[in-house]
């Protein structure tokens, strides 16, 4: 903690958009003081030659990883990509609090990262020690934790309204069906054609079906919460937006379920929960009442075949699906009040 | 006919997108002279006022329905809302081909229209004259029509990929899921809050979930194509674009059925349709690929669960969803030739 | 003041983006009550149905202007539409501080407002008291006023560079062209064809050449700024996007003057204002970089033309352009910190 | 000529915008075979990779430059870059009709291209004998030319309204403001941060302010018509919209000129031509009406401010503002119907 009693970070790989998003976060929060941001090619530069819109923050120019001195650092967010992530990770001195945003620390079994991001898991035995921090599902374990790997945009999407009908045994969990649709800035901010406005806006498509990374995340925490293997069906789309996902679920009820069961399982477990709420009957979720702020909203609804039911959520990819549910588990790992500085209030329109 | 050997047309409520569509293919057509455009409400105004990017066509005013002079009209286009057609087109003289874009005559069961349209159907004599036009899979009675209901959007979207499909027995008609998202354009040009440029760019939300009106037309052309009653999962979504509809859909493949085989099943029905293509294994359909053109494009991909594959389809609904088709049915009824004045390369970006 | 110390306020007329914006502001201001939301034709249903954004703040439900209990409350937003304001603020007892977002209140001269707005005014007395809100310019008159008329979005942006140059006579009053280009917010939340997804994506139109309503609201502010009368040459132009208005802005400079010495002017006026902020030398605002806050961006150019120079500014329509800025005024008229509320970080992407 | 009576062509630098855009446009033409494209690095690939919804055009692969056997080819479109055009261009065999989209040619006076692109002109002799193809104005030397250089975008909004009156010396040249507003497919294809859709999407800027290429360009033209040295205020803005270009162009009228005196002029002109037409009086035009077709709009305003007038311009980017252009040249060039293969009507919405 800094001498006014802040506590003191330092954001990795701070050039991309959810690097940017903590940091607008951050200015809002208060209690947290941002002693170094690191970005490896554009070290040297001000904040604001990188990200115009927080030119006004006073903060430090970007510097390399290895400039940082980290005997006065408290905790770490990281935003460095998967694959160089991992490795930087377990090179921190060890008395940080570390949110890594990447896929690095996300999987259980090295060998299911292995075989998706093919590469083989340099750090397996800090793998052990990181906790997969979906907050409203893993609350106490985020709490108690050194390294949380936070998960992903598509998978927080997904798992927010499955997991508790999953544990309440109400759906049938060989049958989930996830048609997820994700504006662009989930790709990044790297120069990509594909991402360029001429190719996005205007326009709509899936991409990676039945081959997306997000899907074996998916799978470990459908698995882990319906207490037997789970395989998804998982396609992602690339919405002409930039900010938002929303999943449309479908799923098949386990006999003598009804919709209004999954709606009541839901609303038991969200009751309290500041950043998940049920839509009202009939109400379908818009990702624009969840924009800029760190809300997942949740519709449950009866199907016309009988037996069935769709399930709709939806939230920022880069709050609650990235940067804000980042802050959320600092917030949660350190202490602090859990909503503190992540907006409740979408920014519409 | 004219002197000149051109079809003489009218079009029916060409106030709003989907006339304007068909106006502007026809304006490329050669074959057909427009002799009247009709719209209640702006009766008396150039048709560049109301549609100022056809200010350029020399064509009449807009008048009324009653203003026109049916004894020199060959055929209509009726871009009537539904409700209003059914009882407009029931009136025409007898000698006129009509293409309807309404949904007013696209129920063979009369019931089926009242349950889901509101109001009885006023005429079900007509209605049983009336063929289902979706040309690629009803050429020959679409031929030999005098009135064509011409298909919704989604309908066409969902029915090319899966007709083919449950016409050969290859997946299972009880699990059909079909996620579709529509741009805006869908929605037509009435002034409504929830069509609101605000409302909609940078956002995504379902709709009429388990209750749209295109269900039971979707059903009805499966369960022909099926051979036992169907019922689908259909979600609609808005999205922020202006044209395209991209339809996900995730069947069960039968016992032995691999997804190589709906390619191949596929690939031999559309072969020689020039409005239907396939993409390239792998590839995934965009709007973007079909967008101002009469061209519906269809993926096929293995699912990751054994045993179920991912059929994706993509079209412009103002074109192959709407007028396009409406003007490659006019052309078949009238025996021209079918790909006159639709475009194949799509306008992008 | 509550009992909790809190500001009381009413906002009337919230059913449109600008009351929508003011609450989510409110929301993070922690100064301030909401006791009353009005709106005529909502009156009796949830904030959460006409704003679903808002569903989550605890606001009671919408009611009309006269059911409001005014004994209790200290302070009103009006965000009722021009026309219907100016009867609607005159009514309202003596104690109440009122910020009025409408052109009700604007014009010196009740001629003026009569001629561009088409009816008398009818509260000639209340005009001569209201005090035109634009913060930076008139901070100690907001200060001691009882109504506030705040500025136009246009008018704010193009005022705040071209005020400072005029006041220190840099520039030739006769020759500023102001060419403007606004996010269709502007527009309002009213259905109009004009406003719909389908008509403003993927296009561009000047609209109100020459006779746009914030011309003559221009020309007061810059007059007296001048001490001269100034008629502006002003073009609003509808730009595909929601939030954001950007003035490019050509002046002549006096004999004598160089691109620099506006920079000076404006280095100097805006050296401590929060809000207010110049970019670097050859870099060019973007609304981007103000989307979601309370911020004005000022570039100043030299022109390839000796002797000219053009200013840009660029601020977020419903901020700094209304809402934001009447919060500002609220917290200037109230005696609480000038910022308070107000974010000075952009939301992007 | 082909057996067939088709020209045959080459389409140089075929995968970005404007070699799709053309290849589009050629599809429709009929009197045209594209015998080979081009493209250096992306030579070997089906077109239908590089462009997917050019795949059912049934053209040849791209191929290098060096591959083309010119024997057999009869005219040239050249999409290369500016500054590999030049060269590739001069060494291109003497029987070829050309036209260059790049700027490589634009320039009478070569000096004018070695400032502003910052390389000497590497084939002065050949630049002699290049005409400016802004096909309204030149047409005679466009069809006498070897060598068409095809006009910029920005330029061509620009001198078609201000060509005719400084011609008639209606307008004082030494006052022209072009406040110039472009999508942003005019940035190209090629992969850049500054045009993913996340950076473009719900945002404006300026670019380029008081130093943008096309600023010499435009003077060029200006000056000629006006028969004096020229030099203009020029702005562009990137829109966030893929297609379209809007200039709204601020003049001072010569003593005694009125706006209708402009109108006339305008009128006269553009009679009877296919490309150019005037809106209504108080009509704005908007790059909706143009898109996708080879028109330019012109709309003529009377400023607030006596003895000035506002003009405003529209068209397509890519299609009078670069392919549809080049391919109207190319048609007066080889004694074709000037609007072959060009679309007057729009695609919209």
């Amino acid at each position: 903690m800094t001498a006014n009693g802040k506590l003191k970070v330092v954001v990795l790989g701070a050039s991309g958009y959810t690097g940017a998003e903590l940091l607008r976060l951050i200015a809002a929060h208060g209690g947290i003081e941002v002693v170094a941001v690191t970005a490896a090619r554009r070290a040297g530069s001000p904040l604001g030659d990188v990200h115009p819109h927080l030119g006004g923050l006073m903060l430090p120019d970007l510097v390399t990883v290895d400039e940082v001195d980290w005997s006065r650092v408290d905790a770490v967010f990281s935003c460095l990509p998967h694959g160089t992530a991992q490795a930087a990770i377990a090179g921190l001195p060890g008395h940080l609090k570390i949110v890594d945003l990447s896929a690095d620390y996300r999987f259980c079994d090295p060998g299911v990262y292995a075989e998706w991001y093919g590469r083989e898991h340099v750090a397996p035995v800090l793998q052990r020690d990181a906790v997969y921090g979906l907050t409203e599902i893993r609350r106490d374990e985020v709490a108690a934790a050194r390294l949380v790997a936070n998960p992903g945009c598509y998978t927080t999407t997904s798992e927010l309204p499955l997991v508790p009908c999953l544990e309440e045994g109400l759906i049938d969990p060989s049958t989930i069906v996830i048609d997820a649709k994700s504006g662009v800035s989930g790709a990044g901010r790297e120069a990509r054609q594909s991402s360029l406005h001429t190719e996005v806006s205007e326009g709509l498509r899936a991409y990676g079906i039945a081959r997306h990374r997000h899907a074996p995340e998916i799978d470990q925490e459908l698995s882990r919460a319906a207490g037997e293997p789970v395989t998804c069906t998982f396609t992602p789309h690339l919405v002409p937006m930039n900010r938002g996902i929303l999943a449309t679920i479908y799923v098949s009820l386990k006999h003598g379920v009804a919709p209004e069961d999954l709606r009541a399982a839901l609303a038991r477990r969200y009751r309290d929960e500041p950043f998940v709420r049920l839509t009202r009957e009939g109400e379908a979720p818009s990702t624009h009442d969840v924009r800029g702020s760190n809300l997942c909203l949740i519709g449950i609804f009866a199907d016309r075949v009988p037996g069935r039911a769709i399930l709709v959520s939806a939230l920022d990819n880069l709050v609650k699906g990235a940067s804000g549910q980042a802050l959320q588990n600092m917030n949660v790992m350190t202490g602090q009040d859990e909503t503190r500085g992540l907006p409740q209030i979408a920014v519409f329109p």
